[in-house]
């Protein structure tokens, strides 16, 4: 970093300690300490370097990142990281990769599908990376719809084998990360058929390619998907395409731990319950969550030091022009995702211990809570991905032009997170599933099971559907109780009116499926219920910290505020608030507004990021932004030379009108 | 094309004249013989061929955009084709390039700012393309605010020219189109100082290359920026950033229309209106929102396709799942943005109207109607761009996965798209000169003089003040009446009471900052109104055709409730409706999807797109579209080899725990 910090005006304005923030945003002090290493780790190593990763052509691109994934495991070898600090390791390097899915679906498919002895076998070779592994689930014709998939695993009892077999063209698999180019083996999901009856989808885990000469074995084509969104992104991951001819495994690579087939054919199911299975899924959408907050954080911390630097309009005698992060509209857009992050953090946070929770309860077979927390997994994974997506994009254009640049770092961002909303589990499908739940629990209100958890408020609705809000002044909106009744009321009435509707057709699935718009609204004003009221939970902790707790004020009344203007159309057609209350949000929105303004680059220097790892001449911590802006132009190739490839082929026939003789 | 079409059920089931909305579509059946032919020829050219274009890495890329543009001239000269044909050629090739700027903004500019001698002097040269130019206005630092731009043409009366420079880093011309390689020359504006003194900001002719050899001349530094978001998009165009070292220009290189500098340095203001000149901005922005509405269709109809190809769940008794077109939420974010194509297409074609009545009246010196044709302009540009690029993505991700890939021909799409939000004047930034033209003419209701045009309405301010919705079961929001009513009572009363707030400030300035974001919503409003207004107005042309009304009705009816189903906080909290009213409104928007659904293929077939011009597997006209992905995967660089580039020096060693003595 070079000496002079343009943005120590902005530092110096900030009304708290940085340094205790960074630890609140980390999660503790062992979390920070790990982090901030390992990140300043890869930061500093020439090997992680991003440089020239947007110029660079797929297969060099591909190539380089097969580098630095070798790299990468021997520095976790050679440093002797322990799991954690490899795992924060591959974070920070921050570029998609087949390690990805192998350590995080391949390996844990084998710890939650398959038997003692089946992992006792596969696990040591994995954790070696002696074998290198995907997860090989969806279809060219099947995604959402898991039950669907066409491929076939027939056992045949005569040689004590599965067939794995694409029946179809639509069958062949694709889209697994990892598929395409690298991995050796495969755990492929594919339909169970045994003694001409099929048993539905099963795993198995298959050899792909030779571990000699990595090539395709015998019945087996496989390949690279081609280029997806962006210009680095997700170009560095071989997405696969992958069909089968009649490929035979042993028996023993069924992943058995659930459902077994025995040497004579016959379909098993073990009394293990399959509700387990639905603790991984929890599991993994929770690491979504997770990530959203950072996707989100990094957008914005990016947004918030450009905005802070980047002067326009509003000069006055030949002075300075205004910093663009003083005008309201760029607040209004820019804030309420600052606020987002921090919202996203603790909300992920607090499903990290649901978590925990749940799996503690599923080890003493208590199940009782798994379809709650399943929902509000489902309904978080869907409502973060969608604001942080939409968010990167609002950041970019926050940037104004530089932010179209890739080396504003904006547009890969977007690229590579955008995916977030389709992959395990569409967004709008995740909704739905929400709405059922919902639509459950509120038909069985007045019975004797009373709903419990994120969905505990249900249990007052009587209050909650006649209660009005009590604001008179703009400051009533400061309260948490304020807020919290408001979210409540809204969610429980939106529930309560689908439920009506539904009520009005014969037949329930095609009232639902009619309704199916209204009841993603009502699943997403629950969810936005719960972001809310962890982060209201989070406040009433002790967080010590000079100013800290202030912040994190202001930072929950944007995000509630916001978010109730935003859907301020849900409030007013419920009852529970007036037009004038309405107005009243508004104006102590535009206040906590300029509470945050002198914090705001603080705040965002609390998320810790490296300059390494944010990528952006934009975004950079010292806020030395045109030089190094210009300084960067004159890299791309297309500057290699004053005058184009192709000037005299193409150009000059143009302006010496010789067109007609040019060979195009 | 293959024989089958797979669409070939959709496309029966219309229930109107496809042949006779290509024409509606197109505006005429000239425009349509017109497009028709000329995107044909280009799509069976296979000089014009997409093939491989987001493989390709940037120096190749950009190489072959210049073929393709020195192509595209050719054949305009061997076919002698007119103005017309010629610009129709370039626009469906597809492909930005230094041509857009040659011939859109050079040429342009020189004959809107530059005097009847200047115009003869240069473009001859420019017609011809001896001379290729492009158009340097913003800089490193300065984008929006074109008052503050840097660059400075200080006029030299010893030698009789300006002297160009480029005083600091941030004043370096950052940008423009067809600057950093291929320009000869550029319309320059800087800031015109004579005589000691500062005149503002004024265009110069400077030539940059040299004609012979194309290097850049004595005492100017220009290249190319870098990467641009997308793959392909817009790095197949140079946008350049200029440094100027005290480079002198003769005096009549300044463009002298509106104001001159004569050999003694005497600044001269022409007795031409420069007024004139925000005539250019209403055409600029015109064509904008033209664009608009043929990237909405062009992502529209990809999505629509693959929506009634696609199909998941739902598949009773081993029989075919659902399309998933048929699912409600499929269409409840799929048909508005249908209905949008069509919108922007009506309010398009008026304001093309609008330009010829302004530009008119403007020749016979009446200057009345310029405010509001300019606040209508940019408020239309704004809102029509955001919504297209928002719409763009959303029909991205209604494609699931696969609209991830490049070959689904959104990802390119939306990256080059998304720029129209920031360029030719920043969305936020345009919707606050909205605001201002309705906040005076809200003050000025009453006075003598009356509203007219877009804010009519206004005149009608006590009664769309006092009234109520008058709709008593969900088919009364058919009526247009009902629809205008409402828009008009919604767009008055924010209007109205930002002005309200507005009064309660001391210093007016600072009210108009404190409320940015509450007077971008009713300029929101306001143009959301204009829209509606006009393709109400389209429909009560007489518009013959089987079944074509119809469907337009439908479509009107569709993008009018789904507007107030979104901005519901809107209509509710000004009391114009009631919640029963909103959620009436809600169920005849249901109703309208399933009218619309069984024509959604032939709506999008109207639009008359070559399968060159969509480049979208998912999009084909065919539906056949998993073969072809299947197909075109292989084409990846990536599958050039079964065996990875980068296996025996990054794979094997960590498959066969090598690493140690690994080169990475």
């Amino acid at each position: 970093m070079e000496g002079v910090d343009y943005l120590a005006d902005e530092r110096n304005k900030a009304e708290f300690d940085v340094d205790e923030m960074k630890i609140v945003w980390a999660g503790s002090r062992y979390n920070f300490e790990l982090s901030d290493r390992i990140s300043k780790l890869v930061a500093n190593d020439p090997g992680f370097s991003k440089e020239g990763r947007t110029m660079l052509p797929r297969k060099e691109l591909f190539k380089n990142t097969l580098r630095k994934a070798a790299y990468a495991w021997k520095r976790i070898i050679d440093l002797r990281l322990s799991e954690e600090e490899a795992t924060q390791l591959r974070r920070w390097v921050d570029e998609p990769a087949f390690t990805d899915l192998h350590w995080g679906m391949f390996i844990p498919a084998i710890k939650g599908q398959g038997t003692d002895e089946q992992q006792k076998k596969w696990l040591p070779l994995a954790h070696k990376m002696q074998i290198i592994g995907c997860y090989a689930q969806t279809e060219l014709g099947h995604g959402s719809n898991v039950q669907g998939l066409e491929t076939t695993a027939t056992f045949d009892p005569q040689t004590d084998e599965f067939v794995i077999h694409s029946p179809t063209l639509t069958s062949s698999k694709w889209w697994p990360g990892g598929l395409g180019k690298v991995s050796t083996h495969a755990v492929v999901y594919a339909r169970l058929i045994t003694d001409g009856k099929d048993y539905g989808i099963n795993g198995f885990i298959v050899q792909l390619r030779s571990l000699e000469d990595h090539k395709p074995l015998p019945g087996i084509t496989v390949g690279d998907i081609g280029m997806k969104f962006g210009n680095g992104a997700y170009n560095t991951m071989d997405n696969g395409v992958l069909k089968f001819d009649h490929v035979r495994i042993p028996r023993d690579q069924m992943l058995m731990r659930v459902s077994q087939v025995t040497k004579e054919g016959k379909y098993v199911q073990s009394d293990i319950p399959r509700q387990l299975l639905y603790g991984t899924m929890v599991y993994v959408r929770q690491t979504i969550v997770a990530d959203a907050s950072i996707a989100m954080s990094r957008a914005v911390c990016i947004a918030t030091r450009y905005s802070a630097v980047r002067r326009q309009f509003g000069s006055q005698n030949g002075g300075k022009e205004t910093q663009v992060i003083d005008y309201k509209t760029q607040q209004n857009r820019l804030f309420p995702l600052l606020a987002s992050a921090y919202a996203f953090r603790f909300v992920g946070e607090w499903l990290k211990w649901l978590y925990t929770d749940v799996t503690q309860r599923l080890q003493a077979n208590d199940f009782s809570t798994l379809p709650e927390a399943h929902a509000c997994t489902a309904g978080l994974k869907s409502l973060t991905t969608t604001a942080t997506a939409d968010g990167i994009e609002e950041c970019r254009k926050l940037c104004g032009g530089h932010g179209y640049l890739c080396s504003s770092g904006l547009p890969e961002l977007f690229a590579v997170y955008v995916p977030a909303c389709t992959y395990e589990g569409d967004n709008v499908v995740l909704q739905l599933q929400v709405a059922r739940f919902l639509m459950k629990t509120v038909s069985q209100l007045g019975s004797v099971k009373k709903p419990v958890g994120t969905i505990a408020y249900m249990g007052r609705i009587e209050h909650l559907m006649q209660c009005r809000s009590d604001v008179k002044q703009a400051k009533d909106w400061l309260k948490p109780s304020a807020i919290l009744e408001a979210f409540e009321a809204r969610a429980v009435r939106m529930s309560v009116a689908c439920a009506q509707n539904l009520s009005k057709f014969d037949n329930p699935e095609e009232g639902f499926a009619e309704l199916a718009a209204d009841l993603v609204e009502a699943a997403v004003s629950h969810c936005q219920l719960i972001v809310v009221s962890k982060f209201i939970e989070k406040l009433q902790q002790n967080i010590p910290g000079k100013g800290i707790k202030q912040q994190l004020e202001v930072l929950c009344g944007i995000y509630s505020l916001f978010l109730l203007h935003k859907h301020q159309g849900d409030f007013l057609g419920t009852g529970y608030i007036t037009s004038k209350q309405a107005s009243l949000a508004n104006d102590q929105l535009r206040a906590l507004y300029s509470q945050l303004r002198s914090n705001a680059v603080s705040l965002v220097d609390a998320f810790n990021y490296t300059d390494h790892y944010l990528d952006s001449i934009l975004g950079r911590y010292d806020g030395n932004v045109y030089p190094k802006l210009y300084e960067t132009a004159w890299k791309d190739p297309l500057n290699e030379s004053d005058v184009a490839d192709g000037f005299h082929d193409y150009i000059r026939p143009i302006i010496k009108q010789q067109l007609r003789t040019a060979r195009l």
